[in-house]
């Protein structure tokens, strides 16, 4: 899909996001979106693209790192039920709970013990999640190995994308069934009526986004909350010139 | 300036900025940026283009909204601590703890004691983490007021940005010369050789990114750290598809 | 009971307290005690108990305040499963999340259906908690309004306990059956299997701290682990003395 | 100094404790107390004797541990100022930060660079806090060696006090004379006007602690606070005694 017509898709979508906002605001709405998937299947990228839309102080993303060793005495929900959002907010995770039942579990970072009970723990909490209010949605990213590939080697050869690049992806490259196997059973085990998994294929990254969204928009409720009336009466005054004095502006850049 | 012109005159500095990255990871420096400047200035815009060259798990944005009133209660700059840098990371401000000597002083949300205390003790607060070795860097954003009326106007006009437009806003139009004195104000107290400040103008928003991420890259140290060495062999079998099972992937999105 | 008799009857059980520390510390095991009961029942004291016999560095009190907006907004359990213990740790709950059930409900501090959902999740929250691992005790402690009664007096009477004589205490008098009954909907509601609820009598105080460490002791598992064999060797040198320069000791304290 | 002797001298101080507080939550004040001393010299007791007196929900004990590595990461003081005391709280450090120019420097666990910046930093950050408003006192606890050692044997040798008895205890046996230096050169280096230190023996604990507190108490302005007038009319029925239902109370504790 060409960046033209991609961006000429997604606007009226960004409108919809902007509107979900001020009805979250205006109704204290709580919304957790959880993106899982496959090594540079595009997470980033749509979180990104939804987050860039709204407000930093009403939108957050979270993407926790290894875990510390008092959180890893701790229940493993714990450390990701601190940033839960509040009324009116709309958190975005980047990896999230299930990372016991993905990555952990392929790579041999969780027992079989450990993932079993994350897989038998992970329903019964989202139940008292959902119960309590909070709008969840599940997302899985997918993508096929010759694409995975050829996104593994864009991030090896542009400097840009590197970092992108992580021990854990060049491991999980041999390991791509070990990945298909391990979100069957994620599916089996966590796909429930109260927080469903949505699987999209991000093949073409663009259109997955496009996707995606469209998907989150429609299953939530109307969430039509008309733009306050605002008035933006004239300036009692021409409009001002900066003026500087204990500083002055750096000299623009020049190309 | 054009957008393709824009994108070609940024590259090389994104290269730069993910170079900077690359070399906080290795060296565990610590990089804290302050974004201040004038309502529609176009601190969001700069944050965004920055973080969104790098790992969200290296890279954080920080935009507090009103403080509890147990933070009400605390040190001023406590809840700023809270957020600043651990060993390799890039945390971005948007909005700090000027806040107090700014839009706090303009709207008469602080007393006069309270910034003039906040006027006195940031220089010191900053000198304790410079000389700690974190790496602080403080923008202030400006834009002249016939260029903010318009930005104004557009938050009016285009759904997309209505929620930029706050009411905070509105009352700053007539105020304009007021939040002219508090910047020099700030800049007289707080301007120092460990924590400069650099004001960078914003009336054309892209020219405001390229000088403010160059002036940036230019007042770090040298941070050339080689890309690791990567192999990709090749895999072991033909490149495999995605199958499924317990669910199957949503109808892609149709323009 | 004299408080000699009960200091020759707690000394056995601090001398088994301190070994379930040494048994937490040696196996990292996980213990939260729930205290709660009527007001002025003697919460705090018997929590001090146990707290003034181990590590500050192991067994930390939790006493929460009123929820800020912010909370308030969130998940029901979220700001107390922030305080949940880690390996090794015991955490003493100076009330609980049953605050919701208890002084909430019959202070009208909370609607019905938010006591009912309260009352449909809590035993699930528990569920994960102990399925996890967590050893969990709650005790609820019992005292007859004359005894109530008689130490609301010696709260206002005694300028050392006047702290504890709150607004809620007050309004609680004549509500006694009002909580009796929110206890016996507690417990109906509560009483599982996996985290089952102990009533203590505290009409005696001492006696009723002895009833619950005792049974607290007796419900774990063994925790003989023996004590470190560690050697004193003699000083290579006399015993010294405390020498001062900079700045010398107070004056003693003359009575 | 006999415990009834010492009860008596310290009722009269206890009731001063207990204006300071109702002092603090009238006017908000905010109270930071560091303890720092000699291994065994009587830190935790006297904490617990001044927290026993105080609300929990008012009077917080901060004890932290080894820092993680992410706190070792950060600006030094970080992990401590988010513990520091809002509006009406008064904060106890059991330790603080002048670990690192205490056991950290004797210990060889900070680095001689670390801990001349330590000292260097303490008396500013400190005056941040001071000028804020701030009441920050501390105390540094003295005990002759051989009563030390004698404290050092009677936490070997009861096991109600064995937890006491740390790695880092035993390793200081040897090295009172560099506390005693560590000591001195902390006291040259932040002995400050506004953040004074005072000195108390602990020899005899029991008058240490009576000296410590009259210490704190004098220097605290005029915090009279008089009661508030409560009425406690007769309740407008006998006093009702427990019942039970859903379960009944566990047999009292048999001596």
């Amino acid at each position: 899909m060409k960046r033209k017509e991609y961006e000429a898709a997604l606007e009226p979508l960004q409108n919809e996001l902007v509107g979900m906002a001020r009805w979250g605001s205006a109704t204290g709405a709580r919304i957790a979106i959880l993106f899982e998937g496959r090594d540079a299947a595009g997470k980033g990228g749509v979180i990104r693209e939804i987050a860039d839309s709204l407000s930093p102080r009403q939108c957050r993303t979270v993407a926790l790192g290894t875990p510390s060793e008092t959180e890893r005495g701790q229940w493993y929900f714990q450390r990701y039920v601190a940033h839960l959002p509040t009324a009116g907010e709309i958190v975005l995770f980047d990896r999230s709970w299930y990372n016991r039942a993905g990555v952990e579990q392929v790579m041999g970072f969780a027992t079989d013990a450990e993932v079993q009970a994350f897989l038998a723990q992970a329903p019964v909490f989202e139940k008292l999640l959902t119960d309590d209010g909070i709008l969840l949605f599940k997302y899985w990213l997918a993508v096929d190995q010759a694409e995975q590939e050829a996104r593994f080697q864009e991030r090896l050869d542009d400097p840009l994308k590197r970092w992108k690049l992580s021990p854990v992806d060049l491991a999980a490259r041999e390991r791509y069934e070990d990945y298909t196997a391990a979100r069957e059973q994620l599916l089996a085990a966590t796909h429930t009526d109260w927080a469903p998994w949505r699987i999209v294929e991000f093949n073409d990254q663009k259109l997955g986004r496009l996707t995606l969204i469209r998907d989150l928009l429609d299953r939530l409720p109307d969430t039509a909350v008309p733009l306050e009336d605002i008035a933006l009466p004239p300036l009692s005054h021409r409009p001002l010139l900066e003026r500087y004095g204990a500083a002055t502006p750096l000299a623009p850049y020049r190309i």
